[in-house]
């Protein structure tokens, strides 16, 4: 098996966030519930964003997230979503490839503009996002590039794509060429809602040996394992995987392997501005240390201070120098 | 005469802003001179946009910065700017609306886009503009709405506005009206470029008596009067406006008023991050305090807490709640 040219490529969905501050009237007056994801039709999204301040846009996207994090950690990233061709378009893949991230993944036409995602933050630093995903749920299986997936060490999946089903269909190939290739997958499971509606397919995934590599928050952990006892769910999800990652927002995030528990703590954060990201950029910081072959303490580290970068600002693409922030931090 | 419904009502650019933070060695490497406004092309924008790292989108334009922050400060506020059907313009248009300003101009498709201003923020908080007007140079007369204009306590021009032909003739034709129903018309001069290649045409106005309130940095006063003495400067222009005002950046700024001098210290600021947008708030809390008949020391005052936020920040619109802070401020 030759070196990989890429430490991890990202198949997620290429959406530009539309990031606006609100307060807890506003997300109680939509009738919506704050930290959480929904998916939004066209005209929702008119509506709402009729109703939202003043904005920022600024690229988003969970996996794209990640591997924009990857870029900024030193590793080699790639990333596999669709965008129409459109301004946002032009912006996604911009802002994509300015992070140093390979983008190939052509600009389509398919009569839907390219994804946003309108992100309401509180005062309280929390995000509630309302995506809709356009261009973003079209893409073809024929925009994989073999060769490229063949040349990834990771293969990293976004859960949000398990919903729409041409993407679900894009990714299952995906995996197929990776694990010929003899690759690692990684898939993170994104929100509850995904696993509400696709758990029998995730779990299939998962059981069959097909993930090596599993990310999930708390409450994500919970929906796939059905048990609300934290332990216990950790303990039935991890015999499944090679590795096992869960998240735990300011309690820190532990990892599993080999019946193995490794944990860390949050890191600390002058002020939480704006959450949006931070499973992203954990699951960066966490990939770079894992092909750096560091010990799984120090992957989960490398994962919380990237993520304590990311909260510190409005967006979820990281604005520091990440990689002389990890040196200075494990030094 | 009766009393006007707005305050203030702004005739600009319509711009989004594309702010990336770089470094001098790019700054240099592309030729540019910091610190400047350049106007660009379609071809120069995409070229630097490729060169350019990962940006974050956020309305601008001059003017629009200027009643953006009026409405901010409770001020009522109206803008006239031209923006193409694109997503871009839904971006302005939404922004400045959003903001609490009236915003009719018709989004109309001159077969060019939306302006952008490519701002590459270097780490003094430089900022480097090179604007693409797009379909903003396209302002045709009859966007104006004479009655809006009569209505407006002010009108106030941008002087970018000066370089193209077409919107330079829409605003003559709004000061006409403006000054027919006896109301102030105020103009910024935005940059020295535009006093270099429309001096005649400025000085024709100001010594005409059509300007009431002129705003102005160091720079750009020295190119009007021809005199590189600020006190002479002052001196010459402030005898043919009411009211001139002059920035100074981290000095401060002036007002003149019957040959009365009026000065405010820079306000402190924790850390500054990106100066685009100082001169337009700048104009916003002056002008709001003017409205407010404050006296001028505190009209001053109110530019310099103004101006003080929006550089604490990456973009030219205000973030915190500028009205609470001008209140504790000036209690």
């Amino acid at each position: 098996m030759t070196e990989p040219r890429l430490d991890v490529l990202a198949i997620g969905n290429a959406i530009v966030d539309v990031i606006s501050v609100a307060d807890d009237a506003f997300i109680q007056a939509e009738g919506l519930r704050k930290g959480s994801m929904r998916l939004i039709d066209a005209a929702e999204a008119k509506r709402l964003y009729d109703r939202m301040g003043q904005a920022r846009e600024i690229s988003g996207g969970s996996g794209a997230n990640t591997v924009a994090g990857v870029a900024a950690l030193g590793g080699k990233a790639g990333f596999v979503g669709q965008v129409s061709e459109d301004q946002l378009g032009e912006v996604f893949a911009h802002d994509i490839r300015a992070a140093g991230v390979e983008f190939e993944t052509k600009a389509a036409d398919f009569g839907v503009p390219t994804a946003r995602c309108l992100v309401l933050v509180t005062p309280d630093a929390q995000r509630t996002m309302n995506t809709f995903l356009g261009a973003s749920q079209r893409l073809p299986a024929d925009a994989l590039d073999p060769k490229q997936i063949e040349d990834s060490a990771i293969l990293y999946l976004e859960g949000y794509m398990w919903d729409p089903e041409e993407p679900r269909r894009t990714m299952m190939q995906a995996v197929e060429i990776a694990r010929a290739a003899k690759r690692k997958v990684a898939l993170t499971l994104s929100d509850v809602f995904v696993i509400e509606r696709h758990r029998d397919g995730l779990m299939g995934l998962i059981d069959n040996g097909f993930i090596d590599i599993l990310f999930a928050n708390e409450a994500e952990l919970a929906a796939l394992s059905q048990s609300d006892d934290f332990d216990e769910a950790v303990d039935a999800i991890a015999d499944k995987v090679e590795t096992l990652v869960v998240t735990r927002s300011e309690k820190g995030a532990i990892a599993v392997e080999d019946k193995q528990r490794y944990e860390v703590a949050a890191e600390p954060v002058d002020e939480v501005v704006d959450t949006t990201g931070a499973g992203d950029l954990f699951a960066a910081g966490f990939l770079v240390g894992y092909r750096q072959q560091r010990p799984l303490e120090q992957c989960l580290r490398m994962g919380a201070i990237a993520a304590a970068e990311v909260i510190s600002h409005y967006g979820a693409r990281t604005e520091a120098d990440l990689q002389a922030l990890v040196a200075r931090k494990l030094s």
